[in-house]
């Protein structure tokens, strides 16, 4: 196939009325499609069903630890939900603390105190003339959400398959003692999918922030979320990176069950040093009287351990896989050699990343919406909801069925075209 | 009996040896009870067990509004848990939203968020010299704690049976706009068990704060937590109260159902005026992609509504009655008539509340703890942990059994005519 670019204007004119009747009928279908949101499909929910037996009316509802579930009491988690959670994390479970069904909740509380009484001992940022984030960008909306809710400023760093820029990263903190953190999802990255190399962390973990209270908010959400069974990134853990570099209290680690049990009822987890968690305690007596335990109980009891979590994962993949396959090879047969987009072709995670011709993704999106296509608005993955370039599209195939998935893919190509053929003709 | 005042040098000496012979010997007996916390017996807890088997994997898991609760979205609660927790507190169901496991949490976001984000448009408290809250004491001490915390200055306001000091309190709110809220537990108050009046109710609805952002934080714990099913105590409904006078959003009310499923983990709400509740999801949005619904459904399922949840609460009485009484009797048989202690005799909620001489609190729960009965710190029910007279301590009879209860009181009354004892000795 022909690059548009070597097309001349007739052609581009000529391939414009037809991609604009094929767009007349696209829209006669009267689509209803959602792929704004990495939100778990029917499918996938009623796999963990079992969960929903797993605690009944006659079970011992004790912990490990001899307490009862279901009364007050280990505010920070039970022992066997710490050792899960520390497993997929792979930290130690003495290093973790069990909060509620989100990991966003966690770290929006984190910031939020951050706020209103600083890190270990620092200065309350509230009380700071300047805080700034790092973002990596592309990145994932709800992180920058959180920043920018607080009146953070955020400073874009580029993102590349290695991760971070972080040459920019170490001057940037080193240099500045109002850069606060960095918020990063190292494995199967919000949106692109790509995972951190080592020289990344490690890099990571030997930073030297001009703020003592500098925090990296590493946000592994996708951490046993493989979509292959024979290729699986993996990532170094940063938390005993961050102690062998003499960093250890650099790092909140953050991850949940999400998108392993129910997307609005599993359970959620921080990691960091003692140091850290022993700060965190301190507002978390005054903040609750202690998360679901019983949430946390039946988790355990069902997925018993890391092997049983991967086992589990195994038929998330199976689900997930064939919508992954079904956009990745429409993408491949029908934007192939075009020249006008490149996508990411993760190996776990829940998005794929576009990367349309500049000054296209707003375009694309709005026609996909037009035509009954809900993709993220784009520039979400951008601080400030700002893409400066208008080319990236996150495309989230997890909601739909494959047949949906197709469907809404085949669209989304021919706005993809259309958007690109009209951009080239208004630069001729 | 003869009151201790009335005993001359000698008598009172020699009750003292008694005394501390019989202090001696229940030590001996290597007690080991606890009364500090309203926490829910193993009994009540057991009660409930039949929420474990209403969901299970075959269970429909859509809520009513057809949404699926397992998956994201309904940020603020599904409709039928916010029509029973409206029922709860007599309210709307439009004015709730459902959020986690606690209401301590949510009171503490809304502090929280009135710290960094003001209310509803009003300049965030952090930015303003000082913050200032009335506490109406004896009170709770979370509630004092989470002030504390952000560092807001509490005023003590006394309480009385038919609640705070309404002169005080309006004369306070009407002339300092750093006055920003006021904590309250209106029904079976904690720790007395007094509920508010219905006058006190309207005085409070009619407030005239000089700040605009000052909130009533109304925590209705015990709306529907009875002892006895002929002597209830009722309470005006203070947000349909505030909609008369003309400050609709005046009030934040919270109530959760810790104490009527299982303290860890129930379901919490709050309710608001439709201006206040915007203002709340604006920051739920950023905060949260939303709470645990399934726990939600399964609230609503078991408990069906309002008729059914005071059906189980009945159960809850008939477990607590004993209880309060084991302790009351003995109070009565053996304290009544001494001069040197009153109590509450509350018709519902968690505590009994007991007065001694002046200056004798603290060395009663001491003396307690020594010989193996944990009582709440003696000061704890003021802000900053001081009672000024030193006179106040809370009895919490949910968790020991009612035989155990028994001990423990004998034990707290020999220690109240000890202390008592050597108290007026000094004063001779």
């Amino acid at each position: 196939m022909k690059a548009y670019q070597e097309l001349s204007k007739e052609e581009l004119l000529s391939l414009k009325s037809e991609l604009e009747a094929a767009y007349k009928d696209a829209k006669g279908k009267n689509l209803k499609l959602d792929m704004s949101r990495g939100k778990p499909a029917e499918s996938q929910l009623d796999i963990s069903m079992g969960i929903m037996d797993i605690l009944n009316s006659e079970s011992n509802m004790k912990s490990e630890s001899g307490l009862d579930v279901r009364n007050y009491g280990l505010l920070d988690g039970i022992p066997e939900a710490k050792q899960l959670m520390a497993d997929i994390m792979g930290v130690r479970a003495s290093n973790v603390i069990i909060c509620g069904n989100a990991s966003l909740s966690i770290m929006y509380d984190t910031v939020s105190r951050s706020m209103t009484h600083g890190v270990m001992g620092s200065t309350p940022w509230c009380k700071l003339d300047k805080v700034k984030f790092l973002c990596p960008a592309p990145g994932y909306d709800r992180h920058f959400a959180i920043t920018e809710h607080f009146g953070i400023e955020m400073i874009t760093v580029p993102m590349s398959s290695t991760g971070p820029d972080m040459d920019m990263v170490e001057k940037l903190v080193a240099g500045d003692d109002s850069i606060k953190g960095i918020w990063c999802v190292p494995k199967y990255s919000n949106p692109q999918g790509y995972t951190y190399s080592d020289e990344t962390v490690k890099r990571f973990a030997a930073l030297k922030p001009a703020a003592k209270d500098f925090r990296i908010f590493w946000d592994n959400a996708y951490a046993i979320h493989h979509l292959y069974e024979d290729r699986q990134d993996e990532i170094l853990e940063l938390l005993s990176e961050c102690e062998k570099a003499g960093n250890p209290d650099m790092v909140y680690e953050f991850c949940s069950t999400s998108k392993v049990s129910f997307a609005g009822a599993g359970i959620a987890a921080v990691a960091a040093s003692q140091a850290n968690l022993d700060f965190m305690r301190k507002s978390m007596t005054i903040q609750t009287i202690g998360y679901d335990k019983v949430n946390q109980l039946r988790h355990v009891r069902y997925y018993r351990n890391i092997d049983g979590l991967k086992e589990h994962m195994k038929k998330h993949a199976g689900l997930m896989r064939p919508k992954f396959e079904a956009v990745l090879n429409m993408l491949d047969s029908q934007l192939g050699g075009l020249g006008i987009g490149e996508w990411t072709k993760p190996n776990g995670g829940y998005f794929i990343s576009f990367e349309s011709l500049e000054g296209c993704a707003k375009a694309i999106v709005a026609k996909c919406k037009e035509a009954g296509v809900v993709l993220t608005g784009a520039g979400a993955s951008y601080p400030y909801g700002i893409d400066p370039k208008d080319t990236n599209i996150r495309i989230a195939p997890s909601f739909p069925t494959p047949d949906e998935m197709a469907m809404a893919t085949d669209l989304f190509v021919l706005c993809v075209k259309l958007v690109s053929v009209e951009k080239l003709l208004e630069r001729m």
